[in-house]
């Protein structure tokens, strides 16, 4: 078999396994040829390899590069300070009269151009690059006008540019009620203006709504999912994190990629979650950050068969957080997810939440040859330990990166 | 003013505050010769230096080079396979029938020799200097023979040889009761011979016990504070983690150091710490990765100006944890310790819990030149963050580490 690059003496998590486990393969080869896999397997058992280059693993481990589906990357300003505040003593409410909380990201992004916005993201892209992450989900959603929106979907299509990776662009106009609007008379122009604009300059590939007592309603988010399903674009929800407003239920409804948080989910949000389809994308570093003590209902998403994938949440309010394996182990410690959940939580199943799961996420002949290649003795240690970094190397469409 | 190197264009965090704070100086100037510090200060009020090499630090922030003060980190074998069983379900029982839990560790701890004991701490150990540790205390208690704890405390002595780092070599023989042997008979085993022993080759500075109904008894722990006493060695205590022995009170009386965890410290702990001086060591990543629920109090310590340091406690068992960074945001956000109060915790005051408060954890003339560069806006930004590394430079004695 011809191929560009085979990778050999190497430990496979193939994450290509119908029972939901994580694939593995001792003893493994895998083959690319023009950036996609033609072969992954035990070594007993593949053809013989026609390779321009033969890549000796040392008995490392690879997986799928890691797919982080839930991140807001692209933001201006620093809320440090805030943070900082807080922990003296100082109130929300007190800091919100003083202009800080998402408003003062809001103020921050809207003054910075896109050199500025790239500037302020690279680094915290390239934290997560250097754990292994080759796709990432990058939402709007600090600029709350249809410009300053846009501005920050161009600058999410220009990192993916910079850097090899493959950025995947949401809007989330519907995240915040801006300074100084009324949310209904926001959302008609996020439905009749803004997603139309969005969808015509193909900046998005999916919207995405906040349902929150101190978000959006679930009407409200109704009318955004009409609009964009009016638009071509895939659907996702911020949902259940403070409250239960039946958000995931309504998105399941409409044939939602995912349904974000969940921490309220009731029965029937599941049962319409499984239904549809719907993943689950569960945030244990914002549950951290934000000292939440409402765990999502993983036993019955486990029992349902709802798909569960994991994200970082990457954002200056609630989860600045830029660590896919933190997230796994946060998600091992803090609501009891297994290895293979925590694994396939950031490959297999964030694929699937970003509805790419036909091309990453797994080591199969079709793939993209998106690797992460680990100094581990076995797939337990990328959960077990914590703030330590095992990546040996990273592979984006069969090249280093 | 002679020196080797001048730092400039610089903030410091000086640490040098009699009433507790960072000692912030915005736009100053940091000078070494010889490796220790002979002059920091404001740029404005500096004088004129005769420097041999000046480094233009173009707005970035120095602190002091960070300070573990309480770790396990040499150590052999793998319990990330526990913590998976663990998520599965598996009891911490039938863990320990089939060999699992600290015994595991001490097996293969045992069965290490001294290459192989570096060779599994050296990434630990990699990983704690790329966030800015400059000085670090490892404790042994993974040989439980005086041999092997005796190769444990060589390996530590080796890493700081292997590495521009200050080791602080602690002797933890009373860290749990060897399989085969009867508490008290081991306890005199570890007063009689191993205590003398380890004086006398000088591979400890202090003696640590873990007191608590699953460890040592305080009457356990004073036999063994007698004989490091005898010795001529400093003492410490992991105390309170668990339910109240008194064991800080007890270690207090005897002019400990530190008392470690403290999460179940009684008032009179209290009392006794803040007349003697010993310094409270906060373990944050023990806290979380055991999913403790007992807060220490921190309200009360901080009222009673008891000095409050923070550490990894990096070990296999309940702190797989190598980075100090993400103690100091775990300290703030599950022990609401302010910003001032984390990176004290890693310096002047991790310092203080190992003797060398007139030597290290300060940006003053006559301290060693151990320093930590960022590349960040502000102080907070080193607590605020989960998972991201600012450092851009690490320096130790004076030179480029
Ligand atoms: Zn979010
Ligand atoms: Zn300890």
């Amino acid at each position: 078999m011809r191929c560009d690059t085979l990778w050999h003496n190497a430990h496979l998590m193939t994450l290509d396994d119908a029972s939901g486990g994580l694939g593995f393969v001792r003893g493994g080869v895998l083959a690319a040829l023009d950036g996609r896999i033609v072969h992954a397997g035990p070594a007993a058992s593949a053809p013989a390899f026609d390779a321009a280059e033969r890549i000796d693993c040392q008995g490392r481990w690879i997986s799928p590069g890691l797919i982080d589906c839930h991140t807001h990357l692209v933001y201006a300003g620093n809320r440090a300070g805030e943070f900082e505040q807080r922990l003296q003593g100082v109130s929300y409410a007190d800091i919100a009269l003083a202009g800080g909380g998402i408003v003062s990201t809001v103020r921050a992004t809207r003054a910075a151009d896109e050199a500025a916005l790239i500037a302020a993201s690279l680094p915290r892209l390239d934290a997560m690059l250097a754990e292994g992450i080759t796709t990432l989900e990058i939402k709007s959603g600090y600029g709350l006008t249809l410009d300053d929106e846009a501005r920050q979907l161009r600058v999410a299509r220009q990192l993916g540019q910079l850097r090899k990776v493959e950025v995947v662009p949401t809007f989330l106009g519907a995240h915040a009620v801006p300074p100084g609007h009324e949310a209904q008379a926001y959302i008609n122009e996020v439905c009749a203006v803004m997603i139309p604009a969005i969808a015509a300059e193909g900046l998005a590939e999916a919207v995405d709504v906040f349902c929150e007592n101190i978000g959006f309603s679930a009407a409200q988010a109704q009318q955004v999912f009409e609009a964009a399903q009016r638009h071509g674009l895939a659907i996702k929800i911020h949902a259940e994190q403070l409250s239960n407003q039946h958000g995931a239920e309504l998105a399941a409804r409409f044939g939602a990629l995912s349904a974000d948080h969940i921490e309220h989910l009731d029965e029937a949000g599941i049962t319409a979650m499984r239904a549809a389809g719907t993943t689950a994308v569960l945030l244990p570093g914002a549950f951290y950050f934000t000292r939440d003590t409402t765990l999502p209902p993983i036993q019955k998403l486990r029992a349902a068969g709802v798909p569960m994938a994991l994200a970082t949440d990457s954002n200056p309010g609630t989860s600045p957080l830029t660590s896919p394996l933190l997230a796994m182990n946060m998600a091992a410690t803090l609501f009891r997810m297994t290895v293979d959940e925590c694994i396939a939580g950031f490959t297999r199943e964030a694929a699937r939440a970003l509805g790419r799961q036909d091309r990453l996420g797994r080591l199969a002949a079709g793939f993209d040859c998106d690797l992460a290649i680990w100094d581990i003795e076995a797939p337990a240690d990328l959960v077990y330990r914590i703030g330590f970094n095992p990546l040996h190397a990273r592979v984006w469409r069969g090249q280093p990166a």
